[in-house]
């Protein structure tokens, strides 16, 4: 997994990739991406459950849900989200230029889109360079693709697991604000339960049928991105979208490519919230003792949202206070004279009240790390949730008080 | 209503009033408040509904369920939450000295706190303040108590308004950050629905028996304090705390007695949001047009605590793609297709996109006023709701990041 920079990237057999600047960003860097199987065993995706749901994410659902999809089109610089019917038109043109470039059919071809919301995708200016994006192809050009999708991240997001039986997941993302995905399937109709622009496009050259693939898909993403925030607002454009090429002929169980992905995921979550707008650090709450999960996850949720916890984590205070008032305001019972906290492993807080002045002092100064854990113990039942979160701090405010201007 | 500063304010028949610097505070402003009605003729309560309540909260529900109360001692520089037995240990001590000083009941006093959570009410440095506090004790020094509640508030916040038939309603409060409130009455279960720390206290020298007070309370923080929010986060020590003199003899009906509140509380949550930490423009969000009213307030309640959607106010951007986004994410349905949303009075989306950048400019230029409304129409039903909210800048982050350092 790469973090900060990436290392050289071998080819995914069966995969070729392609990056340009199309002209959709005012820099002039790379903003269109393309990524094509040539022969493909098998396509899914997740969705992001906003009601409100940008022109890419209704095209490339449709297409799965038709049994599509062998190539990926994607830009930076322009969301194409609450772009109306023009909007829907200008991903069908964009989508119908790759086809003819490939000699495919449009509904062979998904598309993604992160950028501004309200800006229409300029569809004349990308037609105009997809030949030059087609014929640019190559096994070896990932990289440039992972750097072309990338909108305020500081480093591109790649990681790569093997299969336990031959084969291997890369898994290439971005994203850095507006992140609190909550991901539903094609048959997830329930709008609404959201939360960031997040995009992950996941290349595996094992065999697997859409269907195993999407669950998959479900299950890798259920304790990693859904359980990331960085700032509790999901996206109108977040999507995984999954192809495999066969091209190994491997063949994982599903236990198999969940566990793989789900490694993969993780790395990926972990980078997105580590380059989280402003943030300084990467912080894992796990909440545990409670009779349901969902009762741990609201908990973790609400814990991890919370602006007086995230600023505090800034603040490296070890502020416990605000994480039991966060946790007291999830609408989740428990008793407040039972709870236990630690950070990083130094238990600050036992029955409810504070352990002493030393041991926040001690916490204080292992929150300097980069990464740590905050651990919740509300009871004695044995269910348990976790989120990744980032503090907040004032280069969260530069860069979202002034992104459009 | 005195928004940055306190005009003279007259006495209120049948209360009397004191302040003083008990060292609770660091500063050695003052810090510890007594309000006293020599006769009652009602008292009433609202409390937070965070699961996690502090200690004074538990003591002050408990006395007015038993019929008690009319006298209110307020400290601040220490919230008495997350203190466990000892805690409540120090606040009944606090009350049973004051009780001893009035030559009452130590059931007559209703005690609350506001400051740091997890730190114990210092009670012997209290208890060797109360003589002198009920020494001072008189009906000029409304002004002395409404500053020794405050914290990291800029200025007092006091709001008056006659009853129609007679007599008057004086409101003073507190409160500029870990704000949301969502308050509920003595009979309310119903822990975990909550929001921050927000001290209410109400003098009013009409009669009006508790029934009717608590019932008049409801009404008038439905549409004010809890339709506010600073940063979503829900206090465990949020109260509002009213006592009835019957002084004038007035007899206000229900409806005169809640728009009288509500008219005054308003004021008071307009003045907080003000306050709101960091905050430079009051925003009132507006939503309309769908058929129930709990769906109107579950998409103003999320639009008003987005911290996109805030840090967008901040930098005084039209960013509706940001207010749209959030309320997709409100688990409520619509059809974004149909939303329409003014800023200040220029429509700036409808039909669901943009009508336009000369639109988007001249909403901008509204924006920098210190106050505006944003509308949202998303359809053709007649429910609707409102929310009282801030922007979000580095002043926040500069509070809350070191608030306890």
């Amino acid at each position: 997994m790469a973090q900060h920079e990436l290392g050289p990237l071998p080819p995914v057999p069966g995969f070729r990739f392609a990056a340009l600047p199309a002209g959709i960003r005012a820099d002039g860097r790379a903003d269109l991406a393309l990524a094509v199987a040539d022969r493909v065993a098998g396509a899914a995706g997740l969705f992001t459950r906003n009601l409100v749901r940008a022109a890419p994410v209704e095209l490339a659902s449709a297409r799965l849900r038709a049994g599509r999809g062998r190539a990926i089109v994607v830009n930076s610089g322009c969301a194409n989200a609450c772009t109306g019917a023009p909007g829907l038109e200008a991903a069908e043109r964009v989508t119908a230029a790759v086809a003819r470039g490939l000699g495919w059919d449009r509904e062979d071809v998904l598309p993604a889109s992160t950028g501004v919301i309200g800006r229409l995708l300029p569809a004349d200016r990308i037609e105009a360079q997809v030949p030059g994006l087609v014929g640019a192809l190559s096994p070896g050009s990932l990289g440039e693709f992972a750097r072309a999708i990338l909108t305020t991240d500081r480093w591109p997001k790649v990681a790569e697991r093997a299969l336990p039986g031959g084969g291997r997941v890369v898994a290439v993302g971005k994203g850095a604000g507006m992140i609190h995905p909550e991901l539903g399937t094609l048959g997830d109709a329930d709008a609404g339960t959201p939360h960031a622009t997040m995009l992950v496009f996941v290349f595996t050259d094992a065999v697997a049928d859409p269907g195993t693939l999407e669950r998959a898909l479900v299950g890798a993403a259920a304790g990693t991105f859904n359980a990331t925030s960085v700032d509790g607002d999901t996206s109108t454009n977040d999507c995984v979208l999954a192809l495999a090429s066969g091209a190994t002929a491997a063949r994982p169980s599903l236990p198999e490519l969940e566990a793989t992905l789900g490694a993969a995921f993780e790395a990926l979550a972990r980078s997105m919230v580590r380059d989280g707008e402003g943030a300084e650090h990467v912080v894992e709450l796990r909440v545990r003792g409670l009779a349901e999960v969902a009762a741990c996850r609201a908990v973790a949720r609400t814990v991890a949202t919370s602006l007086l916890v995230k600023t505090a984590l800034h603040g490296r205070d070890a502020n416990w206070g605000r994480l039991l008032a966060a946790a007291g305001r999830a609408g989740v019972g428990f008793d407040p004279g039972r709870a236990r906290i630690t950070i990083a492993g130094v238990e600050i807080v036992r029955a409810g009240v504070s352990v002493g002045a030393e041991a926040e002092a001690r916490a204080e100064a292992a929150m300097a790390a980069e990464d740590y854990v905050i651990e919740l113990e509300l009871g004695d039942s044995s269910a348990s949730a976790r989120y990744l979160t980032s503090d907040l701090g004032h280069g969260y405010v530069d860069v979202n008080a002034s992104y459009r201007t």
